[in-house]
């Protein structure tokens, strides 16, 4: 089994940890956030030998072998630097800095310490996308063409956390970057943004958007087309399609239930599931289990380091696409970060 | 929290074992079989406080609160008895027993004990088939007039199973008998069943069929419809539908994923669930999960040791029916087994 | 082309004269009825060469092919005969007649006069069923083990209608009994209703039922159901499945609408088509297509009156099973009948 | 009854004409082409009182109230203007013309004329999108914030075909800009595209694409994005969707049945309906009857000159952003054709 430390013990710090106290893989040795009083007389604290506002204490634990970086993403080129520095393998949540500068400082000190880095794209682990990724690589609708991502969330987040999310492309689309990346099998040539704030006035009052539709052309001539929203009130949408000269494979959203009403007015089925703690509870769990295996059997990370990087360069190259009203073209993005 | 004791540590029971030890309402204290070396090197030897050959030491433990018999169906009335004598709750696995007597006299021993007794009727818990009920309930379709059930095992046990099971009415039926009464919210007043050995001969040699369209009418005037096969080869198939005055219900199987492939050859969607530990995953957890919350509540339970009563009732009226080929009443049936 | 006239020109002889006018096979020569007041100032009056209350007209025509008889069921007989005797093929809507001996004696004349007969069983030309039949016959679905019919009318008819209608079993489940001998390929052993007087007291005033589930097992082992209600509220439902031992296939209803709505509220889908003459649109003009073409390449007719006899058996067996609460073989009926 | 003339009897004039055949609305006067030969014992022989090579003697024919011209893009400008001199009103099949400024002469000519002219967007009377537009149009999902048209034929054309068709955007993606305006409700900004030639190199030899995913943005804030493919494989793939502030609504595929066979091996539904015939067959039989009302009772017609000259402008706009790899502004485009 591999024991496992977790440095941040939010939402997602959280879903980890009990995740992995319901897992045959992994063992949770310790847990570490600035706040710990939220953890008083949770499971947490009747099953976790360490609870600490001290990270150190999790990073110099020889018997810890991996880290979970489940803080805010600011602290996290830090938390990396010194998790690779102390040789403990790692699963960064997304994105690893809000700046390509820093990931980049942050995947040198990975590569330096020769610890595994896995970033938090759930979404590759989720079963439905899982198929339609493996369809795609098993050539059965031939080469992509067109690839379609519908990524809408139920409801806004809060002001405070737009504030610090780094901006929609960055927070939210930067899942979607990594699915088309993922499902197209080859890298962006160009990224063009059509965007707007129509789901609240306080997006834009944060230089934020809330609706976009993005466009991006890759090296084996597919065209991918992303779009996205803040509010869609139905439900958590998150549809994917690949379409190729072979044929077509897409995923459908998971209903709550599959239960149909028929009456005189209507004909009802079930709403989407609501959040992304429902509908990716199963990928949470596959995306721990992956990662310890990988760990364990010394295998390849199914989500690396450069995956996190690339997203975020896209997320880069959007919000120029955006601002610039452009086509902007990702060898462009990259010379400037580079520099 | 619920402190729990397995009797029995086949499959049904490391199930519940696994499930408790993933919950935060139930704790697992001790587990009894009378074969326990295929526990050695699991979860279980670890985290199980007690692993004995002697159920005793689970009736006896004073931290015990209830017990789960999932021993073979013979064994069950011995230790109903066992465990409503020391005064534990029990969720006993289905049929509560292969005799309308025995099945009496262990829910006479449970009322005298006090204690509560919990049918493990897990269809109840599927989150499917209670919205489908709760729309019946709520009166959004009417009056029930038409229920109809598919159930289909998407492949036949081995014969030292079937030898065992009690007949497909008893063993794979009794979870549909229980259903109807559920969705429809009233009594059978008669049986009616065309059976036929179709599937595997090896049903025939056993006595048993492996092949059922069972009628039944309920005393609130609807007339329910139950179809079974030992092997629907693409997948356990399990829908329900109640039709009334007022419109229709219905739950659609699980499947594998949501993924839709289209080709010049075909159009393909995924196979239903395989197998029932997947299907109905989520509702043995709820199942355990309820049962606990009815204890520490001290509420009523949503399947009592009536509900196992009457099913295994309807499942001798359509063995009676089968066999002479007729409609069967079941005050007749009733009858019969009182004398 | 096909020369035709039509006998009856209510609903559904109207129907098929206005297919007829826009077919390209067939050739509409004149339209008889007792009543003819309403076909003027119609595209009827412009379009037929003949209208006449003189059904003699028709027969004697001898630019008539083909007579299609669209009049009441107690018409039936006569008209038949009259049209064999003249030498015209005939397409008589179902039943043929509410007697099996009058429906014996219509055949043996048609048998006489050496002209083709084919009854108006329309949903054996539906697309949907159609395919489902052709993937049975195909062996797709390896043998047929259980088979089931929903088979239910948006609303009641006016009590008018159900006092010259036969009973619930000959007017509308004949269509089903039908369906089920074309599924299965195989001929009715026993019949087994259970039925009851739900959805208006209307119906059990006239000694008819308006809800029943009818069980029919069949030579070749396979089990049939079929659940009929006079009224859906929701509109025309109408459903059909194969189950066999190597698969399953089925036709869902067809919706008016692909469109999906989804708001906070409610997801709904499209109502089914509500009235059977637009659910059987395209069905009813491929059944005098293929009745047109039957004739002109000298073909053998996908329905005869073999199979308007039979359906009409099996709706006098359930009259049977349901007056007696009990199962009723066919050959028992088949007894009583040719007496 | 509304009298037609038909100018142009290619593929759709004689869909047209079949349909003006049936119809209780229409009543076909003529037909003329410049082959005839083609028509030679056919049922319009039969039906048509005028076959002819000369457009002038439908034209001049005073019981002649309409024609459809349904020749070839670059004869519609002189027919458009001899049928209006003659004040005919006028179906005119898409595009008007290859050019903005012949479609402004021919929709000048109309107008002084005073002859109504509807211009070919079959797809605004499919019942499908018809419902989605409906439910837009009655605030059901508030205001649109993201369209989404799929458009994908089923196969490439012809190459002669390719060469006359004044390429993708203006051949094919002509309806889906009319789609977006009529589904948006609001006139576009700018028009984006990314296309690619990956079908065919058929295609980019002849200077044209084959893969398109075109951006569009709308006054009233809506972002729509249209994707495009020549060739699906898998049928004609025709889906729209619209999302809003409180809801969605989108229209599915017409599949050929409702039929789905489930087996060991895959569980497969029937392909979409392949040919545009088929899937519009009843949105044509709607267009021309709506046509003849609007002219019949004199309202106002569902999709009219102005509706055909802005699908056009889109389509040089798509053309030009194609080219010039920018977004382009529609007030840039118009400020061109103008001049």
């Amino acid at each position: 089994m591999l024991n496992v430390g977790i440095i941040g013990a939010g939402r997602i710090g959280q879903l980890h940890a009990s995740n992995i106290l319901s897992s045959s893989l992994l063992n949770l040795k310790g847990i570490s956030d600035i706040h710990i009083e939220h953890l008083k007389g949770t499971i947490y604290e009747q099953k976790v030998p360490v609870i600490t506002t001290d990270p150190e204490k999790i990073f110099q634990d020889p018997e810890v072998d991996a880290v979970f970086i489940c803080s805010s993403t600011d602290t996290h080129l830090n938390f990396i630097k010194s998790a690779a520095k102390a040789g403990k393998h790692i699963l960064c949540e997304k994105p690893i800095s809000f700046n390509l500068g820093e990931t980049e400082e942050a995947l040198q000190a990975v590569k330096e310490a020769g610890v595994k880095f896995q970033v938090g794209f759930n979404r590759r682990f989720d079963k439905h996308f899982r198929k339609v990724c493996d369809t795609v690589q098993a050539g059965k609708i031939g080469s992509p063409h067109i690839i379609k991502v519908s990524s809408r969330d139920p409801e806004p987040p809060p002001e405070e956390y737009v504030k610090r999310s780094g901006g929609m492309f960055m927070d939210m689309t930067i899942h979607d970057f990594d699915m088309v990346r993922y499902l197209s099998g080859s890298e962006v040539i160009d990224v063009s943004v059509k965007a707007a704030n129509l789901v609240d006035p306080m997006f834009g009052k944060n230089g934020d958007v809330d609706t976009a539709v993005i466009t991006l052309t890759f090296e084996n001539g597919a065209i991918a087309v992303i779009d996205n929203s803040r509010q869609a009130v139905y439900g958590y949408d998150q549809r994917i399609e690949v379409f190729g000269d072979s044929g077509a494979v897409s995923a459908e959203n998971e209903a709550q239930t599959n239960v149909q009403i028929a009456t005189k007015e209507s004909v009802t089925i079930d709403h989407p599931k609501h959040f992304f703690l429902d509908r990716y509870k199963d990928a949470y769990i596959e995306e721990i289990n992956q990662f310890a295996k990988a760990i364990l059997e010394d295998k390849p990370l199914l989500c690396t380091g450069e995956d996190g990087y690339k997203a975020e360069l896209l997320a880069l190259a959007a919000s120029v696409s955006w601002k610039e009203k452009r086509s902007v073209s990702l060898s462009e993005v990259f010379t400037v970060t580079a520099t």
